[in-house]
Order: C-alpha cells, then sequence, then structure tokens
C-alpha cells in the first residue's frame, strides 16, 4: 500500500537532476538581473510549504550574501493596503502553484514600486509567474498529492542554485552538482531507518502532540516535517528552533510528546544540541537525523555526512516526508487527501 | 487563590501610565536619533515573548513607516559568524531582561556595522542595554512571575509611542495617552467574561491541544496568548495567522480542538472570518474576542470597540493573559512557575 505522497517523494533525485540540467539557463538569467539591480535588501513571500523554503532562503540570503532578508507579511499590501518603500529590494516569490493573489499581489506591488522581482514556481505561467519580472520553473512535474514534498525540495534547489550563483565565490557549486545523488542516498537511508523499526512510527502515530527541533538552515526542515505531521496525521507537531524551544516551548516536552532533531555536524549541531539535551531533562523520547556526529546516538539516522551544511535541508527532508506518509497510514488516514484541505489554497 | 502573574496582569494600565509620563524623553530622543539616521530597513531582534512584540512592532513599522522589517536570525551572526550589511538599517532590540548574549550580540554587531541601534528593555542597566546606542527604558517595574505580562504589554507600548512619533502625521497620538483607561476596561471586561462562566476555562483545561488565531497587528497576541497557554498550562495551543492556517493547520481543527481568535474590526476582521469560518466547519468550538463586529456572536468578548486597531493588540492581550492563568489553576498548576523554565533564558 503506497500514496501518491510516497510516490512523489521518491521523485526528488529526478525533479533536482531535471532542474540541475534544464533550469541554468533562467537562474543565470535571473541572477544576471539581480547584480544588475544591486539589491541591499531582500524580502521573500511566499505561504505554507513555500514559507518554510522562504525560511531556508533567508539563511542562505544571509549567510551567503550577508543582505539582510524578511519574510513579507502579505496584508500589509492586501489587507492595510500600506505602501512599502520597494527600492532596492530584491523580491523573491515562492509558490508550487503559483495562484495564491496575496503571493502575486504582494510581488505586482513590489514589481511597481522598483523591486526586481523573481518568482520559482512550478507553473510558468501562473498569475504569479505573470507578475514577476524573472521565473525560475522548477520543473518538479505536476504534484497530485495534497501534501507538497518534490515541489519543496526542488523549491530549495532553485534557491540554492539562484543565491549560491550571485556570491563572490561559489562553494556550494560541486556539491550542487552532486545532489541528485545525495538524494538517492537519503531515500535509501531513510526507507532502511523506516523498515528498520528504529524511526518514530508508532510512537507518533500512537501521539497527537510531537516537537520538531532544529536551528539555522535546518528550521525549515523542522517547520516543514512538522507542518507534514500536521497535513497528513493530524498530529500536534510543532517545529522550533531549539533556542526558540528553550524561551518558553521546552514546558511542553514530556516523556508522552516524541521529539524529532535535525542536527547538522559543527557549530550548529551544539547549538541543537542545548535543545536536545533540555528536552532529554524530560524524559521525551528523542529521534535524530543528523551527519557524522550523530552516529552511535541512539535511534539517529546519518544522513550525507560529507554535504555542507547549507544543502543538508534538501536531503534531511527526505526521512522527514517518508516518516509523515507513514505515521499517516499507521494511523489510518490518506496522506494524499488531508480533510478539508485544496492542492491550492487561494488566501488573499 | 491568586498568583503573581495575576497580580503582574493587573499592573499594566499603571506601567503604561508610567511609561507615557515618564518615559516619553527618552522615545523622543532615540527618534531623533532614528530620523537623522535615515534607515532604509529595519532588523528586529528579540526571543520568547519579546519576538512576539516584535510581530506587533513589524506590522506596525512598514504599516506606518512604508520600511520593509525582517525579525532578525540571530545565529546568522551568533553561530554562522556570518557578516551582514547593517549600512541604513534600524536595529530594534527587544527584551525585558535583556540579559540574553544572542540579543546583545547582534546588536553590538549591527551598531559595529554602522545601524542605529535602539534598545527597548525592562532593565536600561542590562548588557542589551549597554550595546546600544540608545535605549527606552519599559518602567514595568520587577516581574516575578516566570510568565511575563505587564513587560509584554510594556513593550507594546514603547513600540507604539516610538514607532507612531517617527511617523508624518500621528493619528494614534489621543488613543495612546487614553491607553491607561482601555487597560482598566479591558481587566474589567476580561474578569467579567471569566467570572461569567463564557471563557474556555474549563474546555482549555480539559484539552491538550488549542488552536489560537489572528492575523495582522494581532498576530503578534495569537502567537503570545499560545505561548502563555503553553508555558503556564502545558497546552499545545498553537499560534497561528488565519491564512497560514488555511495552508495546512486547520486540518487540526476538530471539536475536541477549542480555538480562540482575536478578531479587530474591519478588513482585517473580516480576514480574520475566512480562518474561523473554515474552522467551525470541523466543529471545533469557537471563542472570539474583538470589537464591535463580534458583539452578538456566542461566546464572544468586545473589547475598546473605539481604539483604532493598532493599539487593539495592548488590549486584546489582557483577557488572553488572564485566561492563561486561569487555565493554569484550573489543571492544578502554578501559573508563576512552569517547570523547567528560569525568568531569564539565555540562548546564544
Amino acid at each position: 500500500m503506497t500514496s501518491r505522497m510516497y510516490d512523489e517523494i521518491h521523485e526528488a533525485p529526478a525533479v533536482v537532476d531535471r532542474l540541475l540540467r534544464q533550469g541554468r539557463r533562467e537562474v543565470t538569467e535571473a541572477g544576471r538581473a539581480i547584480r544588475a539591480a544591486r539589491p541591499r535588501f531582500v524580502v521573500v513571500v511566499a505561504r505554507g510549504t513555500s514559507d518554510h523554503a522562504g525560511v531556508y532562503a533567508r539563511y542562505l540570503i544571509e549567510a551567503t550574501l550577508g543582505l539582510p532578508c524578511a519574510l513579507a507579511a502579505a496584508s500589509i499590501t492586501t489587507v492595510y493596503r500600506a505602501t512599502v518603500s520597494w527600492r532596492d529590494v530584491l523580491l523573491l516569490a515562492l509558490s508550487q502553484s503559483g495562484a495564491g493573489p496575496d503571493v502575486a499581489e504582494v510581488t505586482a506591488a513590489a514589481r511597481a514600486g522598483g523591486a526586481i522581482t523573481v518568482a520559482i514556481t512550478n507553473d510558468p505561467s501562473s498569475p504569479l509567474a505573470r507578475s514577476a519580472a524573472h521565473v525560475v520553473d522548477c520543473r518538479a512535474g505536476r504534484e497530485l498529492s495534497v501534501a507538497a514534498t518534490k515541489t519543496y525540495v526542488a523549491e530549495l534547489a532553485a534557491i540554492a542554485l539562484l543565491v549560491t550563483q550571485l556570491a563572490e565565490q561559489n562553494p556550494l557549486a560541486d556539491a550542487l552538482d552532486a545532489l541528485p545523488g545525495y538524494l538517492e542516498e537519503a531515500l535509501t537511508e531513510g526507507t532502511g531507518w523506516l523498515r528498520g523499526g528504529e524511526a518514530p512510527i508508532e510512537t507518533l502515530a500512537a501521539s497527537d502532540r510531537a516537537l520538531v527541533v532544529s536551528r539555522g538552515y535546518n528550521l525549515a526542515t523542522a517547520l516543514e516535517i512538522a507542518l507534514k505531521l500536521k497535513e497528513t496525521s493530524r498530529i500536534f507537531a510543532d517545529g522550533y528552533s531549539s533556542a526558540d524551544l528553550l524561551h518558553g516551548p521546552i514546558v511542553l516536552a514530556d516523556p508522552g510528546v516524541p521529539i524529532l532533531a535535525f542536527r547538522p555536524d559543527g557549530p550548529m549541531g551544539a547549538a541543537v544540541d542545548d535543545g536536545i539535551r533540555a528536552a532529554g531533562r524530560s524524559g521525551a523520547p528523542l529521534w535524530v537525523i543528523g551527519g557524522r556526529e550523530v552516529a552511535g546516538r541512539p535511534r539517529s539516522l546519518v544522513l550525507a555526512p560529507d554535504l555542507p551544511e547549507p544543502l543538508t535541508p534538501l536531503v534531511y527532508a527526505i526521512p522527514g516526508q517518508l516518516l509523515a506518509e507513514a505515521v499517516a497510514r499507521a494511523r489510518g488516514l490518506d496522506p494524499d487527501r488531508p480533510p478539508g484541505l485544496q492542492k491550492v489554497t487561494r488566501t488573499r
């Protein structure tokens, strides 16, 4: 018994391979236009899963380009009708469907106000694509499951391609080219983790609350896998930065609340450990997906230990998506059809 | 049986009155320095409850001043050690204690990089205050409960004072002066709502999951009251913008999941209604705090119907804080001492 979601998760390597082979020209052209515009500040506009791709974008943009980056509050434009100063801004719009009126409206307002606008979308003929000056097509193919999976990974890949080529040097160029192989490996390793009984399928299926924790680049992963657990399995899974967790929500940790952590190697891994340690004191059961530094920890999954941290969100997402799909089925739910959700959500 | 939290919630009118009377000079001086620096962008850095004051600040800044505003990802500076371009930036740091190393470090980095830096804190001799060029003291008095309440309202008031005086015209000046009276009224009305049996004390106390919903200025209120329910009552209370709710988390709505909504009058109230209506279809029980447009709705509380929407977060917070305190006691928990939390959280 599988699902469309299961099949679409498995398309990620082919999707990213296609983007790397066919999408370069669009990315190069958008990059040239961005460099010519010399933006001083970046605003990302998105909703839902794409908003988590936006969280990834903001870390990559600030760390790589040194430009302050905001995640847009769409209602400033769409409800309060306030005029924002868009001069010297790069507006990056992210939407799988490109159909959300709010994202397209903010993009149009930014463009009219002088921003350089780039849309990353899986539908290059969408209203969003028409409202932006430059478009990068994710080329992920049609996504049938309501839960977005391959399009999320495709958005991350498109963001990484676009942002890293704007850097003076691009230390990630080789790793980017190798991504399809890393994604294949993540599918194999993730499947082994789920089938081997080490993953928290039964624990999560038996719970209606969970914490998903990371920080930095992989805050996006924590937020997105928490959302996947919500959408497909109706679990109150809260995604947190390990630092924010310590500022209050840590009181939710409890033996009945499973914790899933994404922990890259290096200084950020040590920072994530601060949150993991505090949660562990509550007796909450813990599962960790990470790099070589988590090897040997109980119930951990080591993935892509050689991949530079800025690209780990692409591979860490895979076992998280597989887990959400498996938990939904263990709960007797259809991961492709969450009750009350449509594939395209139109908010203003 | 009351708590320090209960007492401190009741200090809000006096705290804001003191800030209005004694804090003007600091606010005026900081405002003069900001105008002279002519910032093009704003970055807010904060954690926990102060981060929700930051969410309020970002809406007020974008809507009032038209400057794009980002909520900082501290780890860009404190963990990744990336260099951000701080020129032409107003860095606004918010912290009740002023003791968090991450907030102070980002402020110091921004100041060294050329930003104009303003700290809003309840401790003008704190490390944060020393790292900022300009300081606004919240003058909230010592806060003994771990759950921050009066200092949150004081931060909102300081933000409103600072931002609105930067506007070319300040349509909120009279309403700001009247805030202590509105806060008194919110205490009276909120207490009546709780005592009258109309508030969801028992429902929340019997639940371990909840949704708290608003949008725009009061997204801050939804996030902050959700955090209060987490901290004091250990309820998985998720705060959402009604638009974000529709992009996935709406599947969590269920007859066993109470929903608390903050719904201002006007266009934003209509936008919040989109989320309320969708949640209502799930059979989830709903409570609404809002303006005159919610009068007559079952289980609603009308507060300050004449107060301009940008200041409603100060008064809407009061019944939310009172509710969290009452729910904690109904669950047999001490709202002043959440397990595993300290008053001052030091994250890096």
